[in-house]
């Protein structure tokens, strides 16, 4: 793997600056991280905490039954059987939700809820399917109990202090639920990353345009990558379509880093649209460019720079790469701002791979495949062509040491959701 | 695997009516269906289309470059090679975004960036790596081109008429982008199912309750399930917590079934408020419980109904298993209202079990596990625990089919998210 960036071949018309995917996903990381707020637990879904979240108290509090049954002492049950049942005096009921007031002696139990507060002087629950009413206030017990059967510890879902929430993972469901068992229902997480997304391109008009003339396209990069942004966590902001014209860019992109976590721009696709778009994001901020061509394909004429700690990427102009080199190197960026640290897991299988894939070395390819029982078919097609991403079920990507994969290899295939 | 209920052993205490999870998952499905609505392109990813869209126009519209370099006659090219350049005349510069005034006649180039429309007379455009500037308007040409190099047909993205995006599958982002490419701004979804969240239990008590009374406990479950809800594709209507009365119950059911797709209520945990919730169900609505008893580790006490269409939940009244039966059986059922028939692809790896798992036959166990480099080991614990799930990765299914997995066996795990 080259760990200094190639010369490219024709300096002025193509890449300055090559990296790898690899490198990039290791090397680039702009220090811009969003700030802490407060926000409600009923709208903390997927939000990522600035902070662990510890238990205030012991959960559940007090020691609690797990079945429906009779509070005892474990020790007046020891040696019961089916044959030689245990004779206990049903001394009171234990009500949902409040203190017991009954307390059990030797030779005692009191009939008990699932979620009961165990009464004072009971050391364990004994199921009702092992018990049965022999006289009034008698039961017989059949099976033996050890102390703690049956019963939840205060403390046993989280002790006072335990951490019930990492800082960094999104927060998922469940977490949720533990957050509101133990009264917290404000947490601290990090802003949405607030993402800038703009489009260049004479040629560019904004998807509700009826009528084209020739040469022109509908913006379909802007809307894909705002939806890509917001599954990544981050609140896209929409900059709309640019001129190709330098000075332009340069007012759209140096107001947007004023108000902005990240910083999207589908660079016009051809070289001198490419070329500009890399000038202006030189003089954005420091240190300025990582990469100007990035070993991927489809996606070579991507940009990444770091101006004053805020992510910019100059996307290929075509959609479906600008598509692809986002979701590879932008999503990982706007989790990175956001203060993810653990990323959510992305739907993987694995297939056979239905053909050979050639590739060369020290690039990476990204192949969309459609899935089928198992076997992961190639889409061709020209990278200039949307309806190959809408077709495939996922990729598979032929790593930068490979030279390709044979049919019948087995791939992993990342799922599109 | 059993098709008609089991009697339950002991009626009037345990469950009447107990179904597997695969004959519910195969069987239970109410007819409800969310309507139609129309939402703005912006607003749409995972949404549900509630028909397919067609492209109501050829994609891209024109012949397009693909590449930066000259737009040529192909069969001009032919035979060329460095030691035998092609020399042709520019005649021109195709600009973006704008139809071409210049021809290209034999002998002829017109300077061409990507993205441009190909101009008359020409079938190809060969790429400015492969040609070198002879004189002022003459180029030289080293390597060959053949009809279509370098160009995308004017519907070969997609032809008028053909499916951009089909019905029932949630929205993804290069869908997004396609319909935006078409010029298709809005789309027709189904209205996210609505989806009443009830807390049962006189032990319950709002999450924001600071201090708790022995027996209290917060409602772990409805903000767990509202986010359930969500990530389904749902629209959570938080509906509180009902105190254990049937006529209170009964109230609020009827009240959310007149404004609900779905409607779950976390059932009391006791026998006798379980009872409840299953009596008041079956007054709700035609043709009424589907079963009350499910078998499942954890989450045996769930009750499912068809209430005139709209399925209503009756969850296990500890946290744990609720979550765990409405990941299981709820999200698909929100789904299924929601009109979703291709449910987006879930995060499953492979690993290796850490150790034994034992389970009854004819039950399906769901089994909380950590994952640690291709390993899962199980979390035990009681039912009663949420601290389980929130420790978890994932899960495991031990099949209803299977008496137990061995240490080693390689398992799907399914993660959280």
């Amino acid at each position: 793997m080259a760990t200094e960036p190639d010369a490219a071949i024709r300096p002025g018309r193509e890449f300055f600056t090559t990296r790898t995917v690899a490198e990039t996903l290791a090397g680039f990381r702009p220090g811009r991280r969003t700030p802490a707020e407060t926000v409600p637990l009923t709208e903390a879904l997927h939000r990522v905490p600035a902070e662990p979240v510890v238990a205030p108290h012991p959960l559940p509090g007090f020691a609690r039954s797990t079945v429906d049954g009779y509070a005892v002492r474990a020790s007046d049950t020891y040696g019961v059987s089916e044959g030689l049942p245990g004779y206990l005096q049903v001394v009171g009921a234990v009500p949902m939700g409040v203190a017991p007031e009954v307390a059990v002696g030797p030779g005692m139990v009191a009939s008990m809820p699932t979620g009961g507060v165990l009464p004072q002087g009971a050391d364990a629950v004994v199921m009702i399917e092992y018990t049965q009413q022999a006289m009034a206030d008698t039961i017989e017990v059949v099976r033996p109990v050890a102390p703690g059967d049956g019963v939840v510890r205060a403390d046993e879902d989280a002790a006072a202090g335990a951490e019930l929430v990492p800082a960094g993972r999104p927060l998922r469901a469940q977490d949720l639920g533990m957050l509101a068992a133990a009264g917290v229902t404000k947490v601290t997480v990090h802003a949405r990353p607030r993402v800038a997304v703009f489009s260049t391109g004479d040629e560019v008009v904004p998807p509700d345009t009826a009528t084209l003339r020739p040469g022109q396209v509908r913006d379909a990069s802007a809307v894909a990558l705002a939806a890509m942004v917001t599954q990544a966590g981050g609140d896209p902001a929409p900059g709309g379509i640019v001129p190709d014209d330098p000075e332009a860019l340069d007012r759209a992109l140096r107001a947007a880093l004023g108000t902005s976590d990240l910083i999207v721009v589908s660079a016009g696709s051809s070289v001198g649209a490419r070329d500009e778009t890399a000038g202006v994001v030189r003089r954005l901020g420091q240190p300025g460019i990582w990469c100007h061509g990035l070993a991927i394909r489809p996606g070579k004429p991507t940009l990444l720079a770091d101006c004053g700690g805020v992510p910019v990427i100059g996307l290929p102009g075509n959609p479906r790469s600008a598509l692809v080199v986002f979701r590879l190197l932008g999503i990982p960026l706007v989790r990175l701002v956001g203060g993810c640290t653990m990323p959510p897991p992305e739907p993987v299988v694995r297939a056979q791979l239905a053909r050979d894939l050639a590739s060369a070395t020290g690039r990476l390819d990204v192949v969309q495949v459609r899935l089928h029982d198992g076997v992961a078919t190639p889409i061709f097609g020209l990278s200039a062509l949307l309806s190959v991403l809408t077709a495939a079920d996922g990729y598979v990507i032929v790593a930068e040491e490979a030279t390709g994969l044979d049919a019948g290899t087995e791939v992993e295939v990342t799922l599109y959701r």
